[in-house]
């Protein structure tokens, strides 16, 4: 009997006789048969398994697209796995070394990691789909938010209830792994300040790091100031978070002392009434992963990238100048 | 030149004569040499990847298991992957099609999953290690919380402050692939309030399944009682962050109107001043993945269950009865 035959039926293909099929079965069963999937990737050159890619583990964002991408591989019977780097060395290491990934996966989404354009083509010369979150990858489908126009709607939000000086929190050039969301966020801001006749003071940019703890240290910062702002646009609600916790400290009244805004509409952000842009994290998640399993299957994609809507939700934490 | 001369040189291992080791490693670069760890697993039956498995990917408390198990693994040179299980079919599917695990990795680290005596032998006879978080499996490492002492210290917060009516907000049940936890939590708050010669009422036992929506509906429900709890205990910071909430919406004070006591110390739980139950969340995952790669490494290693301190965290959310 050949491999073919033996391979026919034991997946369940046609054109394998029900004596064939049985006999085979029955020879399976005797020898404790197993499908070995590393074997079954190095002979037909593929694994039935997704990657996630991530900076972070533990963070909500993140946590939060893989649960995304998750729910749309299981429900198209993919195999779904999630790799963490760390740091730049671990995410070049990652997309240089190719062939860690190209033995494991058909299809890898890369969230808010940056690939050259020599990587990407790289990894679709091995065969391995790739698809993004948050940035763009020479010829893949990619999925963002209009990060400019959440800087330009946070202006315009604080500067239209009457805020002058306005302090940012933002991620600028402490995770270099993410350091394209903080400036297209910044970029954006600045417009939305000129549209009321400000512009961007530096005296009130701080630094937080995407953290609560950078966050509270950023506010602390702001509000020693000799002319602390009214209100401050943290980049994402952790940091927000972490600002209301250092105005808290303070005895300070959100939304009436100082005004705080923040971007993502994380789980707990309405347990903290904070106003802030909603993004539709898992949604981008889902998208990748559907774009990711429809360039595996080789059906046609959109390179154009997707724009997930963002929304402002007015809460608690926001008002006029004192 | 045999193959094994030339493994031994590519790998910089001894009794390779210098020249020869050049001649292999210019070989290899003029053929584009690369290992391929799923043929390299194949021949030598090592992956040097650890695996993680968790109920839930967008959970805080499973994603901090991951960057602890993560920070250790990286350290120690092991690539770290993570898979979801999201039910019971799942998780039953991947203990029991072991060879889907078998051929990605050398080590297995189960967070909150039960593996039966069966399972959890089978993935040994393998060649796969196997240590665990929150549950015990035999012949494992394992660490968990005494999450009796969890809930006897409960009990004994609110009831020393003088609390007589105490709610409480449950995962009872809702989840089956984490039942054990409260039900021990369960056990051990009934015996808190046996101290101060309290019975469990089950009128105030409301489940809340582990969320923050879970907790707000229970905590309504609890309000809602012709004779409201003065005080409430929450088996996660999440279902507490809900309580908060619920009680926010009626304008309702923590700590002064209703008490509210949770489990983790959540990043989030000193942003709302929430007094808690510290666990040591990422510890946990850290030392269920040294023990894991002490196995994989054949190193002697206790499988007496390593405790994970918790500590009472007192903030503003718990006072004496209004």
């Amino acid at each position: 009997m050949s491999v073919a035959t033996v391979s026919r039926a034991l997946r369940g293909l046609p054109n394998v006789a029900e004596s064939t099929r049985s006999r085979v079965l029955e020879v399976a069963t005797r020898l404790r048969y197993e499908p070995d999937p590393a074997a079954a990737r190095l002979a037909a050159g593929r694994t039935h398994t997704v990657i996630v890619v991530v900076p972070h583990l533990a963070s909500w964002y993140f946590s939060t697209v893989i649960a995304g991408a998750e729910a749309v591989c299981n429900e198209s019977g993919y195999e779904f796995l999630v790799v963490g780097v760390g740091n730049i060395a671990e995410c070049d290491r990652l997309l240089d070394e190719q062939y860690r990934i190209e033995r494991r996966t058909d299809g890898v989404v890369l969230v808010n990691i940056v690939a050259t354009d020599a990587q990407a083509q790289s990894l679709r010369e091995r065969g391995v789909a790739l698809s993004t979150v948050g940035t763009r990858a020479a010829g893949c489908p990619s999925v963002f938010i209009d990060d400019v126009e959440v800087g330009r709607l946070a202006a315009e939000t604080l500067a239209g209830l009457g805020h002058r000086r306005i302090g940012l929190i933002s991620g600028l050039g402490e995770d270099p792994l993410n350091f394209d969301v903080p400036k297209r966020r910044l970029a954006g801001f600045t417009i939305g300040l000129r549209e009321f006749g400000l512009s961007l003071d530096a005296t009130l940019v701080v630094g937080g790091n995407f953290g609560i703890d950078g966050g509270a240290e950023a506010m602390a910062h702001l509000l020693d100031l000799g002319e602390p702002p009214t209100a401050v646009f943290a980049m994402s609600d952790e940091m927000a978070f972490g600002a209301l916790m250092e105005m808290s400290r303070r005895g300070l009244r959100p939304g009436v002392d100082v005004s705080v805004l923040g971007v993502d509409d994380h789980e707990v952000a309405r347990v903290l009434s904070l106003t802030t842009i909603r993004q539709h994290v898992a949604s981008q998640g889902a998208a990748a992963a559907r774009s990711l399993i429809a360039v595996m299957a080789s059906t046609p994609v959109s390179l154009e990238p997707v724009i997930s809507p963002i929304e402002l939700v007015i809460r608690a934490t926001t008002g006029p100048p004192a």
